[in-house]
């Protein structure tokens, strides 16, 4: 056997393991009984423990050089040349890290998760603060491991979006908030109200149950490979992408929060239903990065789901479900609604366009936190005045505050600006396929979608993880990564909304 | 550190990489949509042989013959000589087992069980015959290799019930049989005829999912640690004692189906959850043996369930679930209805008393096919013949005869045997437990369980998997097991509902 085939193995059993990692955290989130933290806590450490010392053993280093001297003259397009790639580029980053601190990482976060819980829960910052405190420390520590180009951050982003640095998101993202700052003051001196108290009236959550399944179902997610199930945050995760899980949940007195997460998990599930099936059991069955699978959920959330075209297709059928609270709503009302523009505590609940600048604040914080240039005891504080500068509004409490995300309790720190990063790429790719389709609103308001996943297949999905972002991007669209894309699409579309010249 | 506690890390990684295995397996059951079979397969395989490969590995051996030279004088009840023995038994026969066989049986079963839900399905044995004899085929080579007393079934049988020989089965069997066959042919000539139709009136699914929820929680289930689902085949599973699972299913024409299947899953789970704090992560968290587990389950499913007492106490709260189906039925009428003696094609449904007879002939078909004495395209016809001689009736279909079972398709051969071992310990325990308890029957009928909780918990799960069956029974009762004590259990029971002298 040679090198490579051999080494296909010893990653495909990698894979598996990760696959089953996977299935235990998604039990952990929808289904575990309260009681079961502290065993799913010592579970997970061990797996991650194994996954990593499987991933990091010298046979596999061994095999990889040998596959690598085998491979040499494959062309850089090549399947097994750019697995070759990411496996390299993990093993590197790896194997310098001891399995101890993963495995340290993964019971910690465990059980931080549930302190984070009870912290929100309590609107009591101070309960979570010496977990985050750990994080931190221990974030740090598998970073200076790994090693990383200029700074802390560098690394710890490299992992989510690969090749790209804090230097260049400072430099997109200060062109993105110029921006987006202007686009705001510019309707918020529009004068124009949006009403949006439509989305606020009652909507049983057992018919939001059959909504969420039907509309994912309606755009391509594949309930053959996968299900939805419901979760405190819509998440989705993949067991291989012949099994792919979402989550959503429900609040009987305002819909979007379960329609439009639904439709943003199924974005990033059909990104990894979507996968080649030659690359199940392989490194390549995953995104290029977190911000291509989230310009996978932001488009379909956003440039499909809060479209006048989708929402003039879907209003009829969500009438059928909610005919008490919606028989009366016009599709412009409905869609004015859904894009109402309107400072707020809560990222996941922002409009496409202050959503952004909630990243830009995580984004600076966490660079301090990770810098060690702040005192933990201070981030609620530097939270809210920060948001009071950002967004002009002040956190009434914590928990809609400091402690309104999940991530830092889980351990991903240089996670957030892959969610603006996702924005831009979203936009970009709007752009080309719009230009290649004419007719992408016109199906979209017929209900056809599979042009445009025919389309996210064919340039996006297909390549899974072989290339790197940047490269993807420019592939695809022929530019870098560009926020004036972005920028032009939200004036184009909120001018229209707020009547800005 | 001593040995022993570098042997308690060791032991404890491979204990969380099982249970971990076990989430992955309860999804399969419940959640996993259809297409994620192929890639779940890949993953338990990897998942078995990788904790096939720690648990048996030198380092495990070294540290286990370190450790019973540092514990020679701790005595027999000790946790750490107990722990040490179950350690040992199971390392000396794992240690022999290739890993590879352990990987290729998960990843056969776990398709087979596809493939069998399809046989039966469709009423076809022959697809699922080639299965079969692979998977027969691969238990014979493991037992080959794990060694055995005298008969390859001997081998099976141990692991599942622990220091058990098929002779040993075969005597426990024969007396038992006698008395059944006996008992049946009495009622069968009483003239008494049972009207159980009050079972197969209508039940709406969604009350059956509240009832089930309910009875499973006020018999002692802790739903802090544990919940109930839907599955095909009820089950229980254990993701460590702090998080238990149980599965029912219902059918809207048959209430039994559900309520006593719940009862019966709950009272393997409350053994699970009855282990002691400190056997968390450890091999002594487990069940003394099958048997003994199926003791709990078949105890809290008949000797309380079907009970007249409980019946009295819980027939009251069935009729608020089912008012138009149920407020015309006395107690007395249920009580019967519960316990019709009927001779019919399906083990799960048969009533206490034919039950083991279903179980002997599974019994003498397993150990013929591990002796390769039977031509596997015979077994519908021997299976047929056999329930002719044993129960009088002969299955309309395979899928109601030799295709019934999920057990076969799971790899678990040897396994049947215990449930008719755990009938005759139930009754054992329970005659111990009234005579030490005498309002026992009185609490049932108040809803009063922690009593009869209480003393399972000291006199059996406290002491997980510490002793074999044989010194357990032995330790509870003061006898071996006896099928006498089964015997003048249904002899009394049923000499009341069928008026036999």
């Amino acid at each position: 056997m040679s090198a490579l085939a051999s080494l296909k193995e010893r990653i495909a059993e990698c894979k598996r393991l990760t696959e089953a990692l996977s299935v235990v955290h998604w039990d952990m989130e929808t289904y575990m009984p309260p009681g079961g933290a502290e065993s799913r806590a010592e579970q997970l450490a061990v797996l991650q423990r194994l996954a990593h010392t499987l991933f990091t053993s010298d046979e596999v280093g061994n095999l990889l050089e040998a596959s690598l001297a085998e491979t040499s003259d494959l062309p850089y397009d090549h399947d097994d040349a750019a697995h070759l790639r990411v496996i390299k580029r993990t093993y590197d980053r790896e194997v310098k890290v001891p399995s101890d601190l993963v495995a340290e990482e993964a019971k910690t976060t465990a059980l931080a998760h549930e302190e984070w819980k009870k912290a929100r829960k309590q609107n009591d910052y101070k309960l979570f603060q010496p977990w985050l405190e750990k994080i931190v420390d221990i974030e740090r520590k598998i970073t200076e491991h790994r090693g990383y180009k200029e700074t802390l951050y560098d690394g710890m982003l490299d992992v989510f979006e690969p090749g790209m640095t804090t230097a260049e998101v400072e430099r997109i993202f200060t062109q993105f908030r110029e921006g987006l700052v202007e686009l705001v003051k510019q309707i918020r001196e529009s004068g124009v109200e949006v009403d949006n108290s439509v989305m606020f009236r009652k909507y049983d959550v057992e018919k939001q149950k059959l909504v969420t399944n039907d509309v994912v179902g309606r755009i391509g997610f594949d309930f053959n490979h996968g299900r939805q199930d419901i979760a405190v945050h819509p998440f989705c995760t993949s067991f291989s992408s012949l099994d792919v899980r979402i989550t959503t949940r429900f609040d009987e007195n305002y819909l979007p929060g379960s329609v439009f997460a639904s439709m943003h998990e199924a974005g990033h599930a059909m990104y990894e239903q979507g996968f080649p099936r030659e690359f199940l059991g392989t490194m390549l069955a995953d995104g290029a990065s977190l911000g291509f699978h989230e310009s996978q959920s932001r488009m379909w959330e956003n440039q499909v789901g809060r479209s006048r075209e989708f929402i003039s297709y879907y209003l009829p059928e969500l009438k059928k479900f909610f005919p008490e609270s919606l028989s009366d709503v016009e599709v412009e009302q409905f869609y004015k609604a859904a894009n109402k523009v309107q400072p707020s505590l809560i990222r996941v609940e922002a409009d496409e366009v202050t959503y952004n600048l909630h990243i830009m604040l995580r984004f600076e914080i966490e660079k301090a936190m990770v810098a060690g240039t702040v005192n933990f005891s201070e981030l609620p504080e530097i939270w809210n005045s920060k948001m009071e500068e950002y967004l002009g509004i002040r956190p009434d409490k914590d928990a809609n505050g400091v402690l309104q995300d999940v991530h830092w309790s889980g351990g991903t720190i240089g996670y957030f600006p892959t969610y603006s990063l996702g924005n831009l790429i979203a936009a970009q790719l709007w752009e080309k396929a719009e230009s290649e389709m004419p007719d992408l609103r016109r199906n979209i308001a017929q209900g056809e979608f599979q042009p445009l996943l025919g389309w996210l297949r064919k340039n996006v999905h297909a390549h899974g993880s072989k290339y790197l972002p940047s490269e993807l991007v420019q592939k695809i669209t022929g530019s870098p990564i560009d926020a004036n894309v972005c920028l032009k699409y939200l004036r184009t579309k909120y001018s229209e909304i707020y009547n800005l010249d």
